[in-house]
């Protein structure tokens, strides 16, 4: 932006037209078309996390073209809500493609340096949550942070969770899945002093309505503190711990 | 019943003349119109409960007269949800009435004995639930069984339940009131090996939608052996739970 | 625990090491690691129900796994929603499996001795309703418990269950199972005075919303005394009667 | 539109004015605005039902002058849902208004002659769903059916209901009302072969969900033949149940 | 019954013996298992309309049993909702089994003679309609009824209803069916005067929430007659329908 | 900003320095702090509308802060939602205040002079659908359009509506405004060739859900062309249909 | 309509028969049965927008049919919502037939002329919401309207939008379309003085609920101006488009 | 706990007798019963916060007495939700409060010496908002923040926001509060790399659904690292925010 000012200093770019250069320019100096998708390069820049790519909704070339040109620019690229279907049909199109199974993920290189990072736990409630915390768990190393893995320490069983409050009270930052437990969180914010992020996950049957009840139950909490994201959405709650965690790090 | 086939072998009735006479019989001998309400007297010897008047949506005066029609027969009658204006319209139409503004209950006269029942217990999560534990509570003793309350037993402090685990445990059945800390159900029924009846309180605001948050977490529990009643349903519990303790009592 | 406490007093332990080890104790000694589940086998100690593996979302390893080690300590160990599918998997990982596909039980080894417990009676009202009855009554068996089972009673042909009411009335603790016969739990609990626990079904279309107006007219119907568990909830509805049952034993 | 046509024959009126004339003619003579209000007086040439005044979202003045525009045209008039305080000021406003209040009804003049129609039974669940099944009661005699009215005979006493089937097989048609008893119309569509019309009420509380689930289990019943109507909207049974007397009177 | 009173008046039959016979009778003599379904051959007397089989939620086992009990006993049997796949498994059980795609039903035999039946109208709003119209229309048949089909007039185009009006008018009933122009039975019931079963189709997408939004419109018009059935409900519409229809033909 | 820029070629300001003007000018400029309200000045020249005050949730303090600055600035200014209460208190503060109470709107001052715009009528289904229709066309005659009134023309007769039709075909955009008539914009949408707004209104009860289903209703509906704005939001449908009258005037 | 009106006046057609005629013919002239489907020839004349043919639930035969009968009088038909294999069997049944698999479009042959519209700009804000996006701007092209597309400007990164406002803003009419970004209509209504149409996609997930809180956000957005569609409705936005960019092309 | 290990070893104690006190002691030491409410004087030291008194659904000497004890122990204490009306009442209890009417607080004394905290920006959308948000800006003052308030810089004029990003990016964290403009947290996320805890509030109407929708949007919105709490909670935004602000603090 400076670069353009100097220009009028100069003389070489008349004010009316700087004013059309400026309005276009933070945009038109990152974004490269990939078919109709835009990637945004300077997302980093402003939040601090690149641009993940949503898997849901997009074809298997729609993938393989945005992770290939967030690749390029960053080292590494991630994408999210990959099944097995689509992993064949990505590798076919990437052969260098990463995949995990159980957390829906494939990535591509490796990204470079991040911030500094204090460690973040993700408790997990039941097994059938493992895939939305190994989502969290992985996006959370992804973008540079050390994680701590605490499975299965369900309400059902408050001894377990008692058992393991150590290990988490280590963390700087807390990551909760639960679905059918979703007691969890509102348990576990009142044993604990940290930042507390709560990811309800859609496991479950009848009234759980895919998740919508945890996700209610979290938030109707009385313990404050805790905050939530959308149900399943390990990749957010990952984003938000991360942010945190770098802050504990004293960035 | 036995009286009309009698009346028949004895030649007294037609078979014809018995037959629309035992299909009107169940009804006609127990019910006396109070205006146009029906009081079922026989309903105590079917289900081993009374007739409790419920209080919503009545008048003062179908509250009083089903109160009276009751009481007359039964010795003691109790109605629900009478708010502290409805309260003094009905005592003004029934001088000797009683009224606890706390349960919103209103009872005439005192029960005659009831059937043996083990002592439950009305676990009440935080001070904003207890109407509806007190409306569960005396119920339960209008009912003829004895009671135990533990108050403010939430689980954003997991200790203060765990404190008192041992009275808790004493009882032969636990009623469990909550609304924003609808977790107390679930981490209830991991630690007791007796029947649970959850309560969900409409306490609680935004996403605690009245209530039907904390009934659907607490039915969507992994912890198994836990029912539920209806949002705010003290008068619902007591009775379920006296069933049991009458069954415990060895009836 | 009290040994811990012993070693403190003949000095084996420092007072601080003690407090270390108590607040792990209660989950160490009895929590062995399945790959990352955590099997929990003092659960029966503390709640008389051994833990029953959710089969809904787990992968058959995680379910054979789980299913092993509970056999392993306990005799026998069951799982539920388990689809023909799965079952097949299952029985290529363990041999010995028995399964039911109505009920969509799978079940390994058998269990010990269980605690006396009265009969319980699953009432079911349509054909489409039979296999969450059945799940229901095959675990109340497993859990020791004598059932009687009464099949297509709905409403809609109010005489069908007049004419099963002594069988019903037999039992202690009376399990209710419908979904498109919604007024079963309802009319039912006007004509006994047992404990009734109600199962609504996701059978139905339409307004049904797969089971949540069944559940929501059973909660909301005036009959004082009927808990509900969750939609298609039979392992929830067969434990809270178990409870209850074991309690009418003189347990 | 005769009239119309003969002029055209008789040139009169040309054929493009005519085009003009007929399509404003069906409501251009039988209109009356009254303010903006438009009384459509041809309605029960074409439906059989003049227009009844709803009176929920209405002034008193607009309700009067209705009122009274119909009641000029047809001997007799009719408004629904008025409160006590707005019934004070519709009397202030039309001295000879009558008004019924548990029905929330007020009326003007008498109606004419009506045609035939056979009994029609209103039925009512609770004592609390009275002002539905009266406002369902008073429109269909305003409407000309003579109505049977058979009140308290909820399922949780289901001997009540049996006691008077007699006198509700004596109708052509049924309304049933019922609100915490929602399951009274699919237990009386199993024992009668008359149609039947259910209304939901608004009574209850938490889950009731004002009616909706009262209304979804009346729809989501498996006794088919029950057809419903929008929830406290008596007047709306009314009209259907007329609609149907009329044809079993042979008209 | 009268047998049994018969029995007691001849000394045959004690009258405790005869109370006990009594309350089985209704039921024990008219039904038959089938495996665990009940087969119901009273319902027709007592509701003027025989089983019919729902087919959603059976196997193909279940229906073909359920069908061949009631064709034995009644001369013809109809089930609803069978898909294809389910047809075929259901013909090589019952060669002689007849099925009609569209409307998803099958049946076996021919029904006896049935009561007289004014005409019905079948009013169909969209070509995505027809199944359930015509589910609606072959019920009405088997049960005895004439049925007018009047299709594809919605109010998109409200020319093309007005021109089928004098159809309509024809019949004594109409049936109503729409899914994305749930408008149509709120403009023919201002135009008509008979009684109007609306269907709401789970045609549609987005906020036609699967039907329910076409449900409420019906419900929720201010034009009174209006009575609805469930989403997609063909045969409680034709049910309704055709109890009318018999009441409009002197029956 | 040209200003800005204007002074970097001058030497007036360095160039980073104007990165910092310019970045807060667009707002700085324009925003004059109301106490803690911003009015944004720049809003009509961005949008062609001026911010139009929502009263709801606003003390009579912050409602008259605003519409002072509004209309100091720009001549005239106008508040929504405005209830008899509040207008007192409003016109406590703002003595010269003009009010609309079936409207619930309040204005001060006259606006200036606005862009041609082609007419707009204003089709209102019934009395009860009254304040919001006038809210729309208030509003949309405050943004300088001419507005044709159409009131009470509901499809429970549809003739009503034919025979306003040519009235409506003048205009050259429609809001059309209904709460229980919500079939109206569907009928209307398949007769005229102008874009159409759809008001949905909370008019209604029990199913209406208070205004949801009309809003749903309008959306589902297969006459394609009809855009929607929120329950109520008279404003909202005004400002839309003046942005395409002033279109349709060759703005 | 004439032609019937001269006959009446020539003496060829009584004023009585004339009635028949007349109510009969604006549709009997125009309708084609396809099948049990209904052409509405005139739709065009009466709406601006022929017929499209929506082809969710209806089979390849039935959009067969009515796109040949709608290609046949008018040049060019078009069919939403072919999913791949439903487009192998219509290209089977007409072998000339295109298709858009990303927009799900098919069409046959070419439309005629078309008025005169001034340009769209169709603003997508995620690859996911591209088929809906491509659906509108293919329908708008269908109708005769020139459509500028700006693609993949969501508001996680504002300034991507603020770098394509010149292209938006020099159309006269903007479709925007967005589901996990439902931001992007309320950001954009800020800044334009056009009319604004937000179509809500079902993209998302959890708490999306399938594009129920997209359109509920666009919705209630405080940024008037705002209009919406049903979700996924690229078709009706196109249909509203064209009808606002005729008006802004002086038509 | 120490201590009476202590005892055990010095033999003061019996090991069985320790067990029993140890399960008692956690809360026994620092619970005072306040009527039927317990004060948790611990929470501080496990959670890092102080119970904060909910004062809905409390009565007046509810919260007065929990006022005075909290204050008694800690020096300040603080209740929330307190309408004016309670507001006097508490007043009239504890005549040294301070009541803060637009945020319904209540506080008594001042706090104690609070941890280190960096500063947090609470960034709110429009003046309705404002309650909420101050609401958050003083209870994490109380906690020992220093609070940036930036006012109604809503995405209606996004340039509002644009201007004060420097004095948000200044913060640690930011709190962002909306309820009409829910699109706040989704834009203000792409800009910012802080933690970012969006309050949606209930302001608003019809499709707003108090709050529902814009809790909705903030979770749907694809710009990942929003976290969530309950809808007006800004008393939980608060205290999640203050615990992050805390860890930047590097403590």
């Amino acid at each position: 932006m400076l670069e353009v000012l100097d220009q009028v200093r100069a003389g070489a770019l008349s004010p009316a037209d700087a004013v059309d250069r400026l309005s276009d320019l933070p945009y038109a100096e990152v974004a490269h078309a990939v078919g109709s998708t835009m990637i945004d390069h300077h997302r980093e820049l402003r939040t601090g996390v690149p641009e993940i790519v949503f898997g849901g909704g997009k074809t298997a070339e729609q993938i393989a073209a945005a992770l290939r040109e967030l690749a390029r620019r960053a080292g590494g690229a991630i994408a999210t809500r990959i099944d097995p279907a689509k992993a064949d049909a990505l590798r076919a199109l990437v052969p260098d493609l990463a995949f995990h199974e159980l957390a829906r993920l494939a990535w591509l290189g490796a990204p470079g340096p991040r911030p500094a990072a204090a460690p973040i736990a993700v408790v997990c409630a039941g097994t059938s949550d493992l895939p939305v915390a190994e989502e969290a768990a992985l996006v959370a190393e992804f973008l540079g942070a050390e994680v701590v893995r605490v499975h299965d320490v369900g309400v059902a069983g408050v001894h377990r969770l008692l058992a393991r409050l150590d290990a988490i009270r280590a963390a700087s930052v807390v990551i909760a899945v639960a679905g059918m437990e979703a007691a969890l969180p509102s348990v576990l914010a009142g044993l604990i002093d940290r930042p507390l992020v709560a990811v309800p996950t859609s496991v479950g049957y009848g009234v759980s309505l895919d998740g919508l009840v945890a996700l209610g139950a979290m938030l109707a909490s009385c313990a404050p503190g805790i905050t939530a994201v959308n149900i399943d959405n390990g990749v957010g709650a990952a984003v938000a711990a991360v942010r945190i965690a770098r802050l504990a790090a004293g960035r």
